[in-house]
């Protein structure tokens, strides 16, 4: 079993490496040669924890097994962060274990791939404008992430506690980028690309907010109850995800969804759009991309930094 | 993270620790101090393999985790057991990844395990005889776990392919027990207690095969479909099991719940009367313990193996 740990995945892992590793995965989920296993998710009832496990299989690249982990709330009194998380890859060939890996960066980098992926693909022509909704943690590794793309020259910044868009400014000015503060509707207005990462329960981005060719990444929503978006702008934009179901159960589309706004057949999954099975934007004026958090991510970035780990001499052969 | 490799677990794992560790689990689940997670079981489309997570939390022993793996049916090509797997304990404080144990041997362990706690608390008094219908690698495991008891004196076998018995008499002898091969007939209406092991899709043992007091683990069915007893044998029996759920699902209760036999309430979990909170046994002529297996053995094994590993310097320790 090859070992690379959590101190080790910021010396391997890019941004790129990851936009590369998870672009390919969602290209083999919707050519139906990976899909993800069923997720289990546990509040256990202890430490207010909740843990579980997101498995899948990536038959093209070999890519089997599961991250395990979760959310302990009071983990600062242990000095760690709140997520903690491992990957496990098995050898597809013989169900033997062949890698852990320490999750909790490969977690950011894999769920800020995937919008910078939906920019790739989505964004109006000559989007330049980049508008963010959330300024915690993750906020930092999706403006990273997107700023990758190279293209785009300023960023706006909106959080429900405004004195947090210090520190995205920092990061902007880090990758050059002019930085504003503003409120949601310049943001909406001015923005040719948003990307939401909150943890929020109730609509921020309106319908009203939204002028012009957009394209929107609502990375926050991953739970039944949380919300980012207004059903109605959900409603009159076009609309894809990374796993349909889990969209429309646990993601951002699961309020138009349930308001009857949208039907299953309006979501289109982003690898289709990869391949060349879907046109992605077309005429559309607002497009969506519900980025909800797959297994199969978070084993493709694993594979990758295994592989990187490998070469670079910083993976550690267990006998197990 | 602590590391046991499959190679050391023969050296430090006894079926006697694992009958402990089962036996003090099937207690916590029966206090409601202890849950196994939904099990993930995936036909990948690659290699005929069978993969999946079994996972649980015992809030007692603060064991959390899963066992990962499956069933490999080419294994044979690859010089390897088509059984492979791997258990993964969590720190139950945190959320970080605290062991990661070979699991191979442990299951056969905590499998057999179960159905010898199964005999101590459920046997009929005197019960001397012991009766086991399959021969195959994990019959051994069977056998030898139910011989630890002391209080056999005799064993009869019988197996779908006859000639399959000569290993498990050699076992027999070793263990210092008589070993006769006999027919189903003379099996049931002779033996006290009754281990079935196999793989059968349609009843092995009849109604009208046993005579007097008897109990049966019938440890062979964990799949819908799969079958060793016949419900007859079930409906006349006093009913336990690991899990309920499972049992009526996909353990061997299946078939007599569906032909409406037996219901729900019918079934025990056998931590019920590890506790004391059931009687067990009673009146009954017939018990059937039903073992399907639970994620929350495969813990409680490898966290007694971890213990045991970390005492005598087994365990590697490895920064993940």
């Amino acid at each position: 079993m090859w070992v690379v740990p959590e101190s080790e995945i910021a010396g391997l892992m890019t941004p790129e490496a990851a936009f590369d590793a998870v672009e390919a995965v969602f290209a083999s989920m919707a050519r139906g040669e990976a899909y993800n296993f069923p997720v289990v998710r546990e509040a256990i009832g202890h430490e207010d924890a909740l843990y579980g496990f997101k498995g899948g299989f990536d038959r093209a690249a070999l890519n089997l097994g599961l991250k395990a982990g979760g959310y302990w709330p009071n983990n600062q009194k242990h000095g760690l962060i709140n997520h903690q998380s491992t990957v496990f890859l098995f050898d597809a060939d013989t169900g033997k274990v062949a890698a852990a890996v320490g999750g909790n960066l490969l977690t950011a980098l894999r769920t800020a791939a995937s919008s910078a992926i939906s920019i790739k693909h989505l964004a109006p022509a000559g989007a330049e404008v980049l508008g963010m909704i959330g300024a915690g943690h993750q906020a930092q590794f999706q403006l990273r992430s997107a700023a990758a793309s190279g293209r785009f020259t300023r960023v706006l910044g909106w959080n429900p506690h405004p004195e947090m868009l210090a520190r995205l400014g920092e990061t902007a000015a880090e990758l050059g980028l002019p930085f504003e503060a503003v409120e949601l509707d310049r943001l909406g207005a001015e923005a040719d690309v948003i990307i939401s990462i909150t943890s929020a329960f109730s609509p921020l981005l309106l319908d009203v907010h939204v002028k012009g060719p957009t394209h929107i990444a609502a990375m926050g929503t991953d739970t039944k109850g949380k919300q980012e978006l207004d059903p109605a702008l959900v409603a009159r934009a076009r609309l894809f995800t990374d796993e349909l179901a889990q969209s429309l159960s646990i993601g951002e589309f699961q309020h138009a969804s349930a308001q009857n706004l949208i039907s299953d057949s309006d979501v289109t999954a982003i690898g289709r759009v990869i391949t060349g099975d879907h046109e992605g934007r077309g005429e559309a004026e607002i497009t969506i991309f519900d980025g909800t958090g797959v297994g199969l991510q978070d084993l493709a970035v694993a594979a990758a930094v295994v592989e990187l780990a490998r070469q670079q001499g910083k993976a550690q052969k267990v006998d197990i």
